[in-house]
C-alpha cells in the first residue's frame, strides 16, 4: 500500500490527480494507493441500492453514504430514476434534480471520501436518454431499417448530449445482438438479423455516442455494446433462453458485430449476455469473454454485468452454490463490474483475504473501470450543469433529428397505387386503430415532453374531414415496466369494431394503425413479467377490425406500430397499402403524415425477415443450403423478405460491375451499381450488396450482406455506388477454425432487396 | 500383390474361404488378392442401378452384370423393390421373386467373378420389413411408447427373420435420432426426445436384429444405426436441415444414444446424417466420425453413407466442386460406403492411382465391408431359400407380437370415465373420422398381408350396432412415395361432415379417428416431395369434424393415428377420451378395439413433449433452468408432458429410497420405489427415474431420464423397482470437455411421468 508522506506544507498533489499524465500512468498510481475494500468498492453499482444513500426527500445524504458504504462505490445506475425509493414515489427525477443528485454525490466522492475518486453514473439511451424530458428517437429496429449509418450516427450524438448534459457519462447501448427470433420481446432493440448491417449501425452508434477518440469530449458518453452473445436467438423464442450453438455458428453470425465495434472503435464497456451457450452462461465464459474479446480482437474497456446477471449464476443457471463462488467465476472469466447492485461482489475482498483470488486479477478489474472514468474526464469535471441540461428540453434541433430519423426508417410493404393519398380526391379520412391516437414509443423510453400520434400528424397535415375511433383496444396499460398485462375486453373490442366500421363507412379511404403496446413486445425479466410470446399474430381483435374495415371495399393503409414484425399475411392480402414504421419516435406521427401525403417518399428497407407465422421460425435470409427445402401446405418463403421495402417512385438497378474478375489474397476488388430513378418522384434506395461462396470447405451461407448504400435520387437521375470487397470480406473460418481466403468463385450480387439480384462471378485466386 | 501359383493338382483352397480362420485373417488375405478396381468395387452399391443388371423381366441377367461391372459391385440395396425398372414396372417384388433374384446375384458373385466375393444386400426394416408380404409392426414412435426394451428387441428379431429369410443380411434401422421438432415430418421415424430411452431402445433393437455376438446367426441381420447426429432437430423443422450446435449440445443430447448403442452391441454399421453441424455435413465430420465414433467409443463397424449423401456434398451443401473430391473428403472422414448407387466412389480409384488417396486408406473401407459379409456368413452360404420365407408370410407368431406390440403401445392421454366403452350401455356406437376404415402403417412400411383398422377391429369385437362414416377426408392418395400430395377437397369434406354428425346422432357414443396419413407426415427428400409441417394443427378439416361431433353432447373418444404429435388443446378439452395410438401397426385395429372396451388397459407412455402449438418449439422436457421463462397469452408448458400416459386403473408411487444417502466416484446407489395398484383392474405403469444436479460448473437440465421400468401389477399388487446409479449416470462434460463426476447434491425423481414427482437428495462425496 502507498503511503502518503507529508513533508511539511502542501504535500504534492497525487499523480493521479495530474491531468496532463497519460491515463494510464494515473491508473496505475492511483491503483496502487487504494485499499483492497476501496478496489472492490469500485467494481460496485448502487440501483435500488439508492434507497441507502438518500434522505427521505430522496436527495444525496452524504452520511448515509458513508456509513453504508465507508470504502465507497463505483457506479450508480440511472441516476434519474427513483429506484429504490418507497413506494408512491414518482419514476423519473427531473433533469435539474438528476444533475443536482448527480452533483452532490460526485461532490461527497470527489471532495470528500479517502482517495476522491468519482462516481461512474450509466443511464438507460437505447434510442433516446430513456427517462422524463429527453428526446426519443425512433425505436432501434426503427434506426436500423433506415439503413443510413450517418443517421445513427448523428441520432447518438445527440443522445450523448442529452445525457452528459445531465451528468452522465456511460450508456448502456447499442445492442448489436443478431435477431433471429421474432417471438423474442426485445427484437425490436436490435438492428435485425444481418451480421454485416448491425456491426454497421453498431460502429455508427458507438461513434455517434462516443466520438472517434479517447478521452470523451463535454457532449460524449461511453457506449456499452450488449449482449454478448446468442442473446438474440434465445431458444423457443423466450428471454434469456439457451443459444446451444457451437463455435462456427458464433463466428459465423453473432460475433461480427462485436469484433466490427470492437475493432473500429475505442469502445468503452461491453456487457455480457444473460444466456448460456452450448451450456456456459456468458458470465462465465472464459473462452468469449478473455480469449476472443480481448486477447483476438483487442478490447480494452471495460466488461460489465447484465442487471443481476452475476448472481442469476446460482439462481437461474444453478452454477454456483453462492454468490462467492459466482463472483469469483464471473471475474475469472472477465467480467469486471457488477451491475445493478451489490450482491455478489463485495464478497471479492473476503477472496482475495482468503486466497481465492489474486489480488492482481481484482487490480485488472479496476484499471479498467478507474481507465473509464479518467477518460470520461471525471476526475477534472464530474459535475453536470442544471440550466443546460433543461436548455436541451425540447432542443428544436434534437426534434427535427427525430422527425428526420422517423422519415427514414418509415418501410413500405405494400401499394396498390393507393399511395402517397390524393388529397384532393378525399374529402373524408377515416384514421382508426389502437395506435393512431396514441404515439408509442416502445420499451425502454422515457418520457418526452412533446409527442405526435399518427392522428395528431395527420390531423396538422390534412386539411379535409378527419374521424377517429380507437376500432379496438389492445391491452388496458401501456406501461412497459408494469408486470401484469390486461388485455383489452374482448366484448367491448367486439363493439369499438362496430363503432369503427360506422365511422369509416362515410370516409373516402382508411387508414388503419396497428400493432403492438409496450407491453405486448418487450423484455421479459422474470416469470412474472413476460415480454415473449408463442405467436406472431397481432395481439387480440386487430384482425378482426382489420376484415371488417376491408369488407367495405374502401382503400385501407395499414400503418404498423410495433416491436416485432407480426404475421401479417391475411392482412398484406387486404390492405391497399401498408407501412411499417415500428415505434417511430417522438415525431412518428409527422413523418407517417408527410409519407402518406406524399410529402416525403419512404425509402426504408426491413433489418429483418418478416416470416409467415411462428412456425417458420427461425426464418432469416443468410441460411445454408440445406436449410429450406420446404414446408407441406405452406410457404417457406417470407412474406416479406430481408432488405425488402417499396418506393413511391421507381428505381433501375443495374448489374454489379468489377474492377477486376479476379481478387487475390490482400487484394481488393471495386463494385460498382448504376442506380436509376425511373420514376416521376424523389426518393431514396438502398442498394444491397450480397455475396455467396459457390464452393467452400464448410457450409456458407447461401447470400450474405457485404454493402449497402441509401441513394437520394431525383427523377430521372442517375448514380453510381461504388462497394470495396476485400479478402476479409470473402473469407471464412475452415474446419480448423481458422480465418482464410479459399480460391474458386463466388457470386457477387446487388440489387434493391435480398432476393431481387443481379449476379457476376468474382474469382478468387489460388 | 498377392499371386496364386498353382502347382499342378488342385491349387489349395485361398484362406480367405477357410471358414475355421479368424475373420480378420480372411479379411487380410482376401484384401491382399483384390486389385484396386475390385477394392473399389466392394463399396459401391446398386439401386437404381439395379436397372443395369436385369434383363428384360427384371430377372438377375449375369452378363449385363459382368459386362457392366466387371470388378464386382459390394452391395445391392432394397432387392426386394424394382427401382430401377421402368415405368409400370409393381413396387416390390414377391419373397419367392426377391429369394430368387438375390440368390442369383450370389451365384454369379461367388461362381462367377474372380475372387468369388458376395453380394451385401440391405433392407429397410424400421418397424417390420419394408416391403410386401411381411409383417407390420407399430412405427418406431410407437414402439418407443411401449417403454418396454424387451418388446423392441423381440419385435427386431421377428423383424430380421423375415427379412434374412429372404437372403437380406443387413438393414437400416434403427434410427436413434434424438426427435426435438414435431414439424419434421420423419419424428415417427425415432424413438422421441430423450437419449436415455432412445439409447436403451436402440440397443434393444440392434440386440433384435443382430442377437449379442457375432458371426450372425441364420436369423440375424446387421443393423445400420442411423443417423449421426443432429438430424432430428433440423432448424425450422425442415428435413436435413441445419443443426449450428455446439460440442457439448452433442454430447449431452445428441451423441448418448449412439454411444450406448456402439458400446454396448456390436453393431455392425451406422450411418452418418444428411445434416450439417455448425457448418460442418456429416459425411465430412472427420471428428464426428473418427475421433469420437471410432477412436473415441470403439466403433468397429462400417460407416455408410445415407443415400445421395455423398453427392450431396455437392449439389446440396456446395462443400465440394465435384463428386471425385466428394468421395474423397467423405472417405477420409470416415464414410466407407457410398449409397444407393455408384456415383461418387468410382472416382477413388483414380484418386489412389493420381496419389490423392493412399491405397492403405481405401484398405480401411474395404476391410469393413468385408468383415460384415464374413460375419454375416455370406462366404459360406449367400442363399436363401424361397419357401422357409414364404412360410413366414402371415406367421401366426409374428401377427401376434404385431398385436402385443399395438397394444403395449397405445398411450391414453384423457379419460373422463367414459373409457372403457360400457358395453352394456351402448346400443350403436358412431365409429367416425379418415384413420378409421384404413390401417394405416406410416413411412417406411410395406404391404403387409394383413391389416386390421379400427373399424375392422371395433367390428370384430363389439356386439351392438356399429355406425361408420369417413367424416372427412385428409389426402386423396396415401402413397408415402407419391411426390404429390393431394388435399381432400373443403367442400366435400364439409359434406362429409354433414353426413358424420347424422350417422353419429343415433348412436349412444362415438369414436373418431383423426391423425395423418403417410403424405402428411413423411421424409422429404426433395424439394417436390415435402412432409414436413409449418404447423402442427391437424391437417384439413378434422378439427371441425371433432367440433361438430363435440356439439351433440354425446361422449367422443378421439383416437389418434399420426406420425407427429399434433397441437391438440381443443380436441383434448373437447373429447371424452383420448387415446394415441400412432401407426399401430397391421394389427393395430384389434388392439385398440380391445382397448376401448376394457379388455386390455393401455399403459404406454410418450416419449416426446407434446407441444400446445408451433410457437412454443422446441419443447422438450430436459431443458437447461434458463430456457422456460414463459409467454405472454400462451402457456410456456406442454400439453402433455414427456413420459405422460393414464391407466383405467389408479397407482400409487412411493417416494424414491436410496440405498445410501451418499456415493463417491467409482461407486454407485439403488434407488428402489414401491408401487401399488389402488384400482379396480390390472394394469401397466412405467415408472420413471430422473436425475438432477443442483449445483454444476456448466449447465445441467433440470431433469433427465436415467432409468424406467414398466411393470404389471394386479389389483391391490405391489412391487417395488430397483435402479441402479453409477458415477456415469451423474457425471457431466465440464467446461475443458471432460467427462467428470462433481461433487454436490443431486435431486433424485421418481414418478408416473415426467412432471409428478417425488424427490430425495443424493449426495456426491468429494
Amino acid at each position: 500500500m502507498a503511503i502518503l508522506i507529508s513533508c511539511g506544507g502542501e504535500p504534492a498533489a497525487p499523480h493521479y490527480r495530474d491531468p496532463g499524465a497519460p491515463v494510464e500512468a494515473r491508473v496505475e498510481d492511483l491503483l496502487a494507493r487504494m485499499t483492497l475494500e476501496e478496489k472492490v468498492a469500485q467494481l460496485t453499482t448502487l440501483w435500488e441500492d439508492k434507497a441507502h444513500i438518500v434522505d427521505q426527500d430522496l436527495n444525496f445524504d452524504p452520511a448515509k453514504a458513508r456509513d453504508r458504504y465507508p470504502h465507497g462505490f463505483g457506479q450508480i445506475a440511472r441516476p434519474s430514476d427513483y429506484r429504490g425509493a418507497p413506494p408512491g414515489a414518482p419514476r423519473w427525477r427531473s433533469p435539474r434534480n438528476t444533475v443536482s443528485f448527480i452533483n452532490a454525490v460526485q461532490k461527497y466522492a470527489t471532495e470528500e471520501t479517502r482517495l476522491g475518486i468519482p462516481v461512474l453514473f450509466h443511464a438507460e439511451a437505447l434510442h433516446g436518454f430513456a427517462t422524463r424530458d429527453a428526446t426519443s428517437f425512433p425505436q432501434a429496429i426503427a434506426l436500423a431499417s433506415s439503413w443510413d449509418t450517418d443517421l445513427v450516427r448523428r441520432v447518438n450524438k445527440v443522445i450523448a448530449r442529452e445525457v452528459r448534459a445531465r451528468g452522465v457519462p456511460l450508456v448502456l447501448s447499442p445492442v448489436v445482438d443478431i435477431a433471429r427470433d421474432p417471438r423474442w420481446g426485445r427484437i425490436e432493440e436490435t438492428f435485425g438479423e444481418d451480421p454485416y448491417l448491425v456491426g454497421e449501425m453498431g460502429v455508427a452508434a458507438v461513434e455517434g455516442l462516443q466520438g472517434k477518440s479517447l478521452p470523451l469530449g463535454p457532449e460524449q458518453v461511453f457506449a456499452t455494446l450488449k449482449h454478448m452473445t446468442g442473446h438474440g436467438q434465445p431458444e423457443s423464442g423466450i428471454n434469456v433462453g439457451i443459444a446451444p450453438f457451437g463455435e462456427r455458428t458464433l463466428r459465423e453470425y453473432f460475433f461480427p458485430p462485436f469484433e466490427q465495434v470492437v475493432k473500429r472503435t475505442q469502445l468503452g464497456a461491453l456487457m455480457a449476455s444473460y444466456n448460456e451457450i452450448d451450456g456456459v452462461p456468458s458470465h462465465v465464459n472464459k473462452w468469449m469473454l478473455n480469449d476472443v474479446l480481448r486477447k483476438e480482437w483487442g478490447f480494452e474497456g471495460a466488461v460489465v454485468s447484465d442487471y443481476e446477471a452475476v448472481t442469476q449464476l446460482v439462481d437461474l443457471h444453478q452454477l454456483m452454490p453462492d454468490l462467492e463462488s459466482a463472483a469469483l467465476a464471473a471475474l475469472d472469466a472477465g467480467v469486471d463490474t457488477e451491475l445493478p447492485d451489490p450482491r455478489a461482489y463485495p464478497t471479492l475482498a473476503d477472496a482475495v483475504r482468503a486466497g481465492h483470488l489474486p489480488e492482481a486479477r481484482l487490480d485488472n478489474a479496476v484499471r479498467r473501470m478507474l481507465r473509464l472514468k479518467f477518460n470520461a474526464g471525471l476526475f477534472e469535471n464530474p459535475y453536470a450543469d442544471a440550466d443546460t441540461a433543461e436548455a436541451l428540453i425540447d432542443d428544436p434541433a434534437a426534434r427535427e433529428l427525430a422527425l428526420e430519423a422517423a422519415r427514414k426508417s418509415l418501410v413500405l410493404l405494400k401499394n396498390d397505387g393507393t399511395l402517397p393519398l390524393d388529397e384532393k380526391a378525399i374529402g373524408t379520412l377515416a384514421v382508426i386503430g389502437p395506435n393512431a391516437a396514441v404515439a408509442r414509443l416502445g420499451g425502454y423510453s422515457g418520457l418526452p415532453r412533446h409527442k405526435v400520434s399518427l392522428l395528431d400528424g395527420i390531423r396538422a397535415r390534412f386539411n379535409g374531414e378527419v374521424r377517429y375511433a380507437e376500432g379496438v383496444r389492445i391491452t388496458e396499460n401501456d406501461d412497459w415496466w408494469a408486470d401484469e398485462v390486461q388485455l383489452a375486453d374482448r366484448a367491448e373490442n367486439l363493439r369499438r369494431i362496430k363503432d369503427a366500421v360506422k365511422v369509416a363507412q362515410g370516409a373516402d379511404a382508411i387508414v388503419l394503425a396497428l400493432g403492438d403496446t409496450e407491453q405486448t413486445s418487450r423484455e421479459a425479466w422474470a416469470e412474472n413479467h413476460l415480454g415473449d410470446r408463442s405467436s406472431l399474430r397481432l395481439v387480440g381483435e386487430q384482425e378482426e377490425l382489420a376484415q371488417a374495415l376491408f369488407a367495405l371495399g374502401k382503400p385501407v393503409i395499414v400503418v404498423l406500430i410495433n416491436g416485432r414484425p407480426p404475421a401479417l399475411e391475411a392482412i398484406a392480402a387486404g390492405a391497399s397499402g401498408l407501412i411499417e414504421a415500428w415505434y417511430p419516435g417522438q415525431e412518428g406521427g409527422t413523418a407517417l403524415a408527410e409519407a402518406l401525403f406524399g410529402d416525403i417518399n419512404p425509402g426504408g428497407k426491413l433489418p429483418l425477415t418478416f416470416a409467415r407465422n411462428a412456425g417458420q421460425l427461425p426464418l432469416y435470409y443468410n441460411h445454408k443450403p440445406s436449410a429450406r427445402r420446404g414446408y407441406l401446405f405452406d410457404d417457406e418463403t417470407p412474406l416479406f423478405p430481408f432488405g425488402f421495402g417499396l418506393s413511391y417512385t421507381d428505381f433501375e438497378i443495374g448489374a454489379p460491375q468489377l474492377s477486376a474478375p479476379t481478387i487475390a489474397a490482400g487484394g481488393e476488388v471495386r463494385v460498382s451499381v448504376e442506380v436509376r430513378n425511373i420514376g416521376e418522384r424523389a426518393g431514396d434506395e438502398v442498394v444491397q450488396l450480397y455475396i455467396r461462396d459457390k464452393v467452400s470447405s464448410v457450409t456458407r451461407p447461401v447470400k450474405e450482406l457485404r454493402g449497402f448504400r441509401r441513394l437520394s435520387l431525383q427523377p430521372g437521375e442517375t448514380q453510381v455506388v461504388e462497394f470495396t470487397l476485400d479478402s476479409e470480406d470473402l473469407s471464412l473460418w475452415n474446419s480448423a477454425m481458422q480465418r482464410v481466403l479459399e480460391p474458386g468463385e463466388f457470386d457477387i450480387m446487388a440489387g434493391p432487396n435480398s432476393v431481387d439480384l443481379q449476379t457476376v462471378t468474382l474469382t478468387v485466386e489460388s
